[in-house]
């Protein structure tokens, strides 16, 4: 059960309600986020909704059989919408394109990135500054001042700018320059990082675990959620199964299961996903049939030079005509979904 | 290193040929099928292969470094292409839609089924007449004698019929019945039965099997092609992972990895590759854009009241929505392709 | 529920049961072993056994909930024992071991290894001679000539013969010469294959699928048992995961689940299980105090020479310790089973 | 290649060793543990290592081919020691048995469970503080204060703690109460954490993320090593497969290879890799025989009142049982390696 209070909802009138869901045998938990005030109540017992519906302070009040409430598109129909300012807006009626290196590298590179998207007309770019490696002796990025140079040149031309956050002590230092802090796969379960992401205005777009269940993908953001943070993104990247032909296995069967169950949006990372440069494209094109709300394509001027991730990263002329195909991709789509 | 020989190739310079190969340090074996004469020969000596191709009877010869000689893309650059006659081809240039139900049930079932697919279209019939179940107490299929009056009524009708084969003894009683052998998941590598569907002339839809890596796959067709058959069809059909919320999880990665790799038709199967029903299209949209060049697809009258599989077959009207989309999804493959 | 019939029952007390049955709102199959008739009844209706119990012809009636009836251990609360004759028993109460190449290659490598074994006190040899092979021009086994003279020299030797059937043309070829048939882990879903050998008076060793669920797994043991073979090990040799250090990831926690959900004996294949030979030792250890009833070793007198698996066999030397270890593991389990 | 440099060595010995190394075509990383001095040295280039050998500082210096340099154990030959104080010790040579429940919950269960741990001759009690939970709304563990009182209970009766730390944050805070970090699975590529850790003179308990593959896993190692801590124990604790009959896959393969190729102590938690209490004890017994050197077990009063993980833990009774099996199996273990 899931109750949305009033803006207005006293302390008083909270209190009562709480008594109230205690006393219907479900265990309250009070959620306060930039927007909206929730009592997510977990429980099983049987309860008259509309009993709890008329106490003053209740906005509204839904079932949600799920096992993650506040990202259940049981109670939220509509889906939810990221407003990054400047017109840029992460939503289900638009597909979002976001690219840009695996690492930041240098500044020349930025701004040489900038600059092709810019004219491309991508409003996202993405670029490690803190890199997870496997190796603790293999590069592990440039760091804020990576970040730094990064952002200036991304705002001079209003473009929105998603970078990874590896710990709790990097999201303040982080936070004046990107505009949604990115989630890698093996923090998916980084439950306190979660948690600190959900006192954060900014979104965050999170990647599911390479290992993790559908149902702990979702747990993982309501994290976020629960913590005060409506704005999320999902974001399949590819799980590990057993074929060592690609880099994941990229699950896109994910795509049209989180539409279906959550009301957040859902985007995918192609590169990472199938993990070499070839099938890129194509995988693209598949998540965006799937469903996708959008993707995050490494791209490169120089691929084969790029300091991590060149076998997967598309070179411009390649961005080029995957942009261009993703384009008339999402305006078949909008005629179907129109009809 | 693949030897192809001239149809006019004699005994004796065949046994000549032989020598000269097993002299460079490889051991041939011999492979005719249907159409062609070629020495597979396996080895990793150093060899300099116009001393062969210079050979009398000799019509090619290749470097195959891919350890599946036969159906790989390194000597035959030209995807294979399987006609089925009346007109009904599949290929890497058409998208092809196979539909039926996952059992035959009746005759009334096969008559409203062929009569629906040829309104819209569809020249190829699924349906299954010997079922491997899990449990020895499920319905096991109505046998030869439903195949025969599927068969009829898609004769009647110009539409091509495909349906499993499980065993070795069932090929010649289905022969006469069939356009497709298809090879289920749990026989992708019974390889008894892969060599005896080698001796036949007719096509062979090889699904993966649910743990087959993609080399083992590939494989399971080199079986088949190297006892004789050149008509194969590659299906991705899910694999077996963690994800528990899906009845498999479709690896659309390999469909772009086999297109690069093989000259043969790739298929998918959303129906399995997913197993529900809601997301059955949109799975089978993104397989077309990651390059399938097929699809096989569930439908029935009344899902809910199917003898199997109901929980992921589409009923009609759903059906003619996915066809409909599939084929402008096609439509806008080939203008990007001759662009 | 599950039905065990008087041996004296007669046609019309069974029609009679059957009625009863049906009226309860069950589905029965009938299943004759060598030694028994049962009635596996299929369905989920409240019924008081009693009154089934009590009608003429019945032995003795059980409520099964397992989805798998004749295999499970919920009626048949006594452990199955498989009595192969000259002394030789598969059973709970005491360690099995089988030894023996993966490939037999000539008749002098059987001879040294049959004096091996017996001198060792090992009384059942392994040995392929119908091979499964991912590539098809890879060395597929000596066929029945080669398990005519294996079979003899074991036969002179008191020492029973187990080896692996892939087809059910192969039965009856092989029906003279094993003791055992054993059926491989790509052939453990090849259901005509299973129901054929539940017409087969000799035991059956059934290996786990790479990617069967162990629902599936005593599945497929229900479908020989349900087509008249009672005799059936279960055996445990690894499934297919994401770790590539290995062949296949030992999957041990299979065996105490087994050994608590069926009567069948469980035994385990450390060497295709781990296939390092460094590492069988352990692993053939570890399956023991997990539970086994039994392993299958692959052993060779230069496994460095070996026609096929030489990395994961073990030379006489090595067997000699593991036999002798898992003798003392032995000796301590039962210690503790008698307390 | 590993170079150990002397404690003497003075800071231009080590300019020179460095730049010597470069020369050579390596990257050097320095890296400093509380005992000792090493070179990291990444690259692939042919050198004499004795012409580095011989350089003024210089201890020793090892070829190491894996990827993973300092856990190697082609460069320290015998198995790292760790010793706990009191005469606690980890090693190779003696089995160690931990225990202890899921979470801590009450001043009254750690009195009750430290005792029965006298009793029975065990040194080291695990027990949650800091709980890793999927859902946000579960219990998270009695924080710090949990931890005083059963750090205090522990220490006035010679027992060792072993507790999980999730954050960096929470390292500081746990320093003065713990005597081994333990890792969770969802954290062991939480690199920021691995790095902190190694700046800590207790030793890590690192358990392997349930989807690492050993190469991951020791990387994971290497984290901490490299930043300073010499002091780590490997901890395999099942993997995430396809089966869901238990909670996890555990992998005892990973101990013999574990134990092959690193240095390090080798544990197992039988508890959370198979999960069903059921199994846990023949499950420490195949770890045992597998090659593990000690084990995690959880173990409460009253399993079924458990805060957490009831279905996995032992209720007393049980426990002697198997604290007992798994002596008598370290036993048997002991005169083989001394034979």
């Amino acid at each position: 059960m899931l109750i949305q209070l009033k803006q207005t909802c006293l302390p008083d009138q909270v209190a009562c309600i709480i008594d109230k869901v205690k006393e219907s045998g479900y265990k309250p938990a009070s959620v306060k986020t930039a927007s909206n005030h929730y009592l997510v109540c977990i429980g099983s017992a049987e309860v008259d909704i509309r009993t709890i519906g008329h106490l003053p302070g209740v906005k509204d009040v839904y079932v949600v059989e799920d096992s993650n409430k506040l990202v259940s598109r049981q109670w939220r129909v509509n889906p939810t919408q990221i407003d990054l300012g400047e017109g840029v807006t992460i939503s289900r009626t638009q597909f979002t394109i976001a690219a840009g290196p695996c690492s930041i590298e240098n500044e020349e590179q930025v701004i040489k990135t900038v600059s092709f998207l810019k004219k491309q007309n991508i409003s996202i770019m993405r670029g490690g500054i803190f890199k997870p490696r496997s190796s603790p002796y293999a590069f592990r990025g440039l760091g804020i001042d990576g970040l730094k140079f990064f952002s200036k040149h991304c705002r001079a031309n209003g473009i929105k700018v998603v970078s990874e956050v590896m710990q709790v002590s990097q999201i303040e230092l982080m936070y004046p320059y990107v505009d949604i802090f990115q989630v890698g796969t093996r923090n998916a379960q980084n439950f306190n990082l979660l948690d600190e992401l959900g006192k954060v205005d900014k979104p965050v777009l999170l990647k599911r675990g390479m290992s993790s269940t559908l149902t702990e993908f979702l747990a993982s953001a309501e994290y976020i959620f629960s913590s005060g943070n409506e704005k999320i993104i999902l974001c399949e990247r590819g799980i590990r199964a057993f074929e060592k032909e690609y880099r994941n296995t990229l699950d896109l069967n994910a795509i049209p299961y989180l539409k279906d169950k959550s009301h957040l949006p859902v985007f995918c990372d192609p590169s990472h996903g199938v993990g070499v440069r070839e099938y890129v494209e194509p995988m693209a094109l598949a998540a965006q049939m799937a469903g996708a709300d959008g993707v995050l394509l490494e791209i490169h001027e120089t691929p084969e030079k790029a300091a991590s991730d060149g076998q997967q990263t598309l070179n411009f002329q390649e961005a080029i005509q995957t942009f261009r195909r993703l384009r008339m991709g999402d305006a078949m789509r909008k005629n179907w979904w129109n009809d």
